[in-house]
């Protein structure tokens, strides 16, 4: 399958960017093919009614869309900001979720979350899921892959430290490209 | 498709019932086999692991799960309680969550709500979503249909007035019929 | 002040339980008064409104009402159950919500948990905190305390291993107790 | 008291404009100072850890928390976007979130949204609610106030159709008006 993967982070030594890199090489030994964006080419502008009413969808935005939509499921490996999405991010969905006909309807996305904290990024991803699925559509796959203490989880080269967290994380994204294949790739075809 | 029906509410006049006898002839006249079942007869005991280690899983609880599996998806309509999910709805979740393999695991849900308030019942189901999809594996439907103003919504003889209500109802079951075969039945096949 | 504290839990050896009573020893040497009650002993019956009808409030309801009004605060320690509110739990506040006028509103309320999980309880402890204080107007403590690792926490006799941990949680406390004196108990002074 | 009041919509003609001046108005016959801040003057960068490192906080985050701390309490009117908190306020929170000491410890802040939809905007209110209260230790006002069906809510003159809901609007912030006495005026004298 072809897979678009992106991490929600600004910063240069992100966790999530490591994470990203590290789900992109299983999804290569998975025989995916894997496109990787640069959320800093994502930036929209902050969301402003008016002026999509008299500019339209920004075109960061819609190329977003394109990538999703020329891709078959998307990854999103996300921080978590006070217990919810980051505000860029989200001003990026909140963006998306005003293209007719929407992006995100029917389509296939793993959210997963990379934190130096104990906790994870669950808290975080329980509210972009709660965006993505029931107010925009997405098929959010049930498995959410949030790695705890990510500042002692990578070796120097940033592969995963722990042999069976990389076991976990290879079988969740083999279900979710079989998640993939019933349910995105399915409709394009029939 | 066989689908599996229950209104988790105990009151004899429940607006969620109703709701669950409108979504049962819809899905009726969408040529599906439908089973009702009736709360009340699946009332868990308190969950306690104690009791779980000494006597197992109490029969209802397993029972339910078997009648989930004998069927191609559930469609749960649940009242709100205090913005989240019933306490006697969860406490038979609770329950379910511990049987190994977890019968929620990739089984399609569909949720929806029936409320007197104007808010409907949003607030519940996005909790109801969570618990199932995030921490049990459960494939919840993005769309949920939330009824509000339920006390003004249905005709004497338990329809609902709104003919646009009763077509985007028909609608999202459609939707869903066609989720469930492409997830779950999709799998037992395979 | 006087304190009351309960355990969410039925759990013989509940970390919940454990946590409670080291709170509990804590709130002492801070010169309160502490009552700590059985969650065994409140388990009201399954919500359903034609109970409420027929019969009223359930004795152990209004018992339970009763114990926080003769007291200046609640302190509940709850598990996490499925990302949520313990069902058991949940019901006993759904029945709580019932009463008029409402004993939850303006009344304060600390939240803490212990779980094995790494993550603690804190999806657990933020939908409790939506369903006290959003839908019940309980004035909730912002902060929460979650224990996690919780089966590696304790010492033989039920303290808790780490100082560091102990002082984190005794400065939660005073806190707490000044958020309770300028709330609750200066309600009930003027 | 010196209240703050912003609407998080940058739309000319944003309900959540109108109903916050519609709660200003009623502040000023409660005898209280309002100070109205435009949101499209406190539109941070994009949060970016590494700019924070190599800038420090941008000047309209600091000066946003000036305006908080030179005030005794914010009323914050946010429309819904996709279930949850609008980006760019998100945005502006993750920024003010990192000042140290935090600007949102033990700050009253009352919730308020408007919505066309018949929902209102609750869903967003309670994302918001657990960024500020139990990620960044805010107090928030149990009672929050969602204005649904916002499009046919207002007069010509932008007033409130409703005398109910004035009512309703009147005495909540009656209440928040004590809340913020009892909590951050109190702390601020002693």
């Amino acid at each position: 399958m072809n897979i678009l993967i992106m991490a929600a982070s600004l910063r240069r030594d992100s966790y999530n960017k490591k994470l990203a890199a590290v789900i992109q090489n299983i999804l290569k030994t998975q025989n995916h093919t894997v496109t990787e964006l640069n959320f800093a080419d994502f930036l929209a502008p902050f969301y402003n009614a008016d002026e999509q009413d008299s500019k339209g969808i920004p075109q960061v935005v819609s190329q977003f869309a394109q990538k999703m939509l020329s891709h078959d499921a998307l990854i999103l490996i996300s921080p978590e900001y006070n217990y919810s999405t980051p505000g860029i991010l989200k001003n990026l969905i909140d963006w998306i979720s005003r293209m007719r006909p929407m992006p995100f309807a029917k389509y296939p996305i793993m959210l997963a979350s990379a934190s130096p904290a104990m906790a994870g990024g669950n808290r975080g991803l329980l509210q972009t899921l709660t965006t993505l699925q029931a107010a925009c559509g997405a098929y959010v796959f049930p498995s959410m892959f949030s790695l705890s203490q990510a500042d002692k989880a990578f070796t120097a080269n940033n592969q995963l430290q722990d042999p069976a967290l990389v076991e976990t994380l290879s079988k969740v994204l083999v279900e979710f490209s079989k998640f993939t294949s019933k349910t995105f790739v399915h409709d394009k075809l029939s």
